[in-house]
């Protein structure tokens, strides 16, 4: 291997693009076998993750105890917040629930569609007109991310607000950064964080698939406390939040 | 999704390592069964991809025609160059040939070594000192590209020569630029090579995993043209170069 020499022009970004919708559509296209392609995540740290994509359209079979627990727990009509490839929602809708799906990727939508199953095209705190309201808001699959951070969480959680009722519930499933394997992990990440005045737990990271990537977005691991800071000038309470008898998984329980 | 704001400070570059060997490393603790790691490669325009790693370990029933044709071609005693997790060089040393793996990876270098083949730590041009000389000089996995570039490739080519006798074979794998897939896969790439000076097979890349990166390296597809004009001013003579019955797949012969 030679390094590149100082004369060599700079790499250039990807282009901004559906990367996240891409891999999902080939891994959906294959059948959704494993590995049909990969997600691959870069935080902006340097880090690269690679996973399969299959997770995103696994049966219930698959999930662990707690995200079927949470599962359990919707009820009403249901939106689906970052849905996915519908692994949660296509069970709700056998069961007989009336649920719609919400994800910033148009192949997302596309997939939802394709396999029956309601969805729009929409991010959070800008919600799409017209939603009506629901009486489970789900932020599953660690989704409870989509608050992005402390200054971002409280005006996401007054969109939800918006398309909630009395006693409406968001059910988002998380992990605790302070707790199991994460904090060996992302010890100097966490560090990073706090030295640039963010949450530890808000990473950065952007979907990479050939030459697209999605922009960099905030997903944010948030401490039990940083949580309760900001549920508190919102129309939520925090009712609770459960643990898994192992490791650092959380289901959190907001009540409008 | 929410776009990082202007304010943000700019994400980190990986840190420089062996993110090869490493990833080659946890798929061979794992069995080298499929995707016990990804072998994520970047390159300078951006594009992303990522692969399953466990092909460095392929039997020879899971190779190509045209690899297992080249592979029987070598004789004597045989530098490996870009030997990979051994895949080319277990079963020479199991028919009896006497093979050198050379890697510029440390940990490709340990796993050859903890599957009982002779390997050395080393990259072209630059080899170590003391290997003797070879009957055979292997750019196996399509490592003709090694060679680098139209500027690089001569100085590559006169360092093999220091290790070569009279009649050596350079056997090398690769791919024609011009031919099949390749062409409308990359075009857009091998024109922005073209208009920044440098061959258009010329791959800049480096590969990732976790928050480490190679250095950037040049990785060649040379046009059979490009390749006689790159061996002509050196001690070698390009043989014959063979093809695939289908696609764009090549073996380089050149002879000392």
């Amino acid at each position: 291997m030679s390094a590149m020499s100082a004369a060599d022009p700079a790499p250039r970004q990807p282009r901004l693009g559906d990367a996240f919708g891409s891999i999902l559509a080939r891994c959906w296209a294959a059948g959704a076998v494993p590995y049909s392609s990969v997600e691959v995540v870069e935080r902006d740290d340097g880090l690269i993750s690679a996973n399969d994509p299959a997770r995103y359209f696994a049966a219930p079979e698959a999930w662990s105890d707690l995200e079927r627990w949470a599962w359990e727990q919707a009820t009403g009509r249901i939106l689906d917040v970052g849905c996915g490839g519908g692994r949660h929602a296509a069970p709700w809708a056998r069961k007989g629930l009336d649920v719609l799906g919400l994800d910033s990727s148009p192949g997302v939508v596309g997939i939802m569609r394709e396999r029956g199953l309601a969805a729009q095209l929409g991010s959070l705190p800008q919600l799409p007109d017209g939603l009506g309201t629901f009486e489970t808001i789900a932020l599953f699959g660690n989704n409870l991310g989509l608050l992005g951070g402390p200054d971002r969480a409280p005006a996401v959680l007054r969109a939800l607000a918006e398309v909630a009722r009395p006693g409406t519930r968001i059910l988002g499933t998380a992990h605790d950064p302070s707790g199991g394997e994460s904090v060996s992990h992302h010890a100097a990440y966490f560090a990073w964080n706090r030295e640039r005045g963010r949450s530890p737990g808000q990473l950065r990271i952007r979907v990479r698939d050939g030459v697209i990537a999605t922009p960099w977005f905030d997903y944010w691991l948030a401490a039990p406390d940083e949580l309760a800071t900001a549920v508190a000038d919102t129309p939520w309470t925090l009712e609770t939040i459960e643990r898994a008898s192992a490791g650092s998984g959380l289901v959190v329980c907001l009540r409008r």
